[in-house]
């Protein structure tokens, strides 16, 4: 068993609070990340796989192809939007980086099988200092 | 002549984009930067300081007197914030990395020059890749 | 389940040393970490936890909860001190990163424990080269 | 239980091919990483070990005896060498990451069990995209 | 005047030596820098130009036209290459980190006053601890 | 002209106080970074050399020989050791990033004006955060 990992990356506008909420409970569970008028991140993703090395290639997948499937099937959702707003995975659901991590894990999980190889764990990585971890 | 150099960070969103321009023009000129719905970065700031370094401190000026004025200034105005819409030194300017540098060497240079020391360089990072420093 | 990870950091000297053991035979055993004017590091610790995603939040645990716990839980009492003489958690233990990493685990776990989430793993880095890992 | 790790590093060239397949094949399967006259990396690589913390020494095993052991066994191997023309461990092997890590575990797998430690985890990080994992 | 920095990366194999040293000469002059076999690295290019704000966009030049024109330039010519045997402005050239940002500096200087800026620095990084700058 | 920049690393203990000042005056003008009983950082070093390159080898100097300058004059003397009390050409400043720089330049200079080289730039780094530039 052997395990890869390809880091890609996105620029993203976010914001964390709930309609049902008004403006100041929205402050108080949330912080400055309530803020009404966005705010956004560098978000880092890291997608790690597990499964057998191909004999015939020594890679457990190519990590163009995986890339490629990355970009695809996120990445082009993710990049340059406003989370809340445009990333149709993310619909309805809180902008966190814990529900990020998740709702990418489902959009991968599927496509991944196809290239004979399990997701292991999706990583997302919103600053330096905060990051989120899913194993589904 | 002794230069320090102090990192503070921001999380922001941002949109690059001319009212005076369609959309599409806007597409055309600032790419997927120019997203309706803004999009983020995590910012870095590099502020570095020039002058002697005092003899009864062995400092140019306390790193940490820096960071509170750094902060105070113009970090609270930028972080968590819209840079188009929220921050009073953007206004009416194009949210672009060289135009972000300018506006925060704007904002700092009289408060750097009532610690003793000269501005010397605002260097503002938007991602690893792309970085832009003004001086002045 | 979902594991999230909050990096914070602290300054610190301290000294690899037995008291039972002669200055040559600490020299011997602990090399250069064995001196006897104490050296530091800037070391970063990585905290990771386990649990449920809140419904209502979208969160595992606000980091900004969870940073405000592990800075005044832990952060205060290393940053800027001796690691021997000053941590009341590490008293009479030798200063390794091993023996670190397990002290934060204890300071930690209960507190952690009261924010419905679990303790997963405390990562201590002393440089780019080294670091230990501790999960209970 | 704890876990150490020490990371290493080599800059080595290598090119990913099968004698069997065709230039063209070759170009297909692997990419330009089949370049005829090599490329090359910064390779880094991490070794996690686990065990009992020694109550002499607060170590698991000394990370200067670890350093010397990885440096001795494989680090002078691939340091400035072609992976594919003049690493033992590597001969008839596809040069890949994952064959790497894989390599790099049998090598140390022994040697670090006569530190009175296991051998957890190898990690070969290629780039700052692209890293593999094996843990035996 | 402002400036702007991208970062492009390329992974290249070389070798240092001089084809009329002997063996022992260009082992004893370069070290293992001069493996008969080569090796490689993951370099990383930074470009900095100077020039003034273009009022009507905010940019000095737009990184998305920099990046593409630096790929294009330079980076298709170096990435998954041997520098010595296959990269037309490094021929007859030592590949030493110092005339590779030479080198660079010849093939985009012109192509960058086309932009309208002035080409600044170009700086090479070979590894993390080794990296040459030429200023023209 | 051609600059080439090398890095080292040294791991110290310092404290920021002056004899002539009673601990609470040390504690108001230096803060936590007086602690009487010492803290710690991992430093960087980044040595810069500027001059002609040597056409016989391509480079400015050779790495290893600067490197092994630097680790003989000046890292021997701060690695593991404590700032205030054991550096020789430390004794009696204020033991601050600013001085640090100051002094490993006034080392350094004379031994690499002997390797046909100027000394450019002397720049340490305290944390992530903080550094000081000399340029002499």
């Amino acid at each position: 068993m052997i395990y890869i990992t390809r880091r890609e990356r996105f620029n993203a506008a976010h914001r964390l609070f709930r309609e049902d909420f008004s403006d100041e409970k929205n402050l108080k569970v949330f912080g400055k990340c309530s803020n009404t008028n966005w705010h956004g991140h560098n978000y880092e993703l890291f997608v790690t796989l597990k499964g057998e090395i191909n004999p015939e290639t020594g890679f457990l997948v190519n990590l163009k192809t995986l890339s490629k499937l990355i970009r695809e099937t996120v990445i082009t959702k993710l990049d340059h939007k406003n989370i809340n707003l445009e990333v149709d995975f993310m619909k309805g659901k809180l902008a966190s980086t814990e529900n990020l991590a998740v709702g990418i894990w489902n959009e991968l999980h599927d496509k991944i099988k196809a290239l004979d190889a399990d997701l292991h764990c999706i990583k997302v990585s919103e600053s330096e200092n905060n990051s989120a971890e899913y194993y589904g």
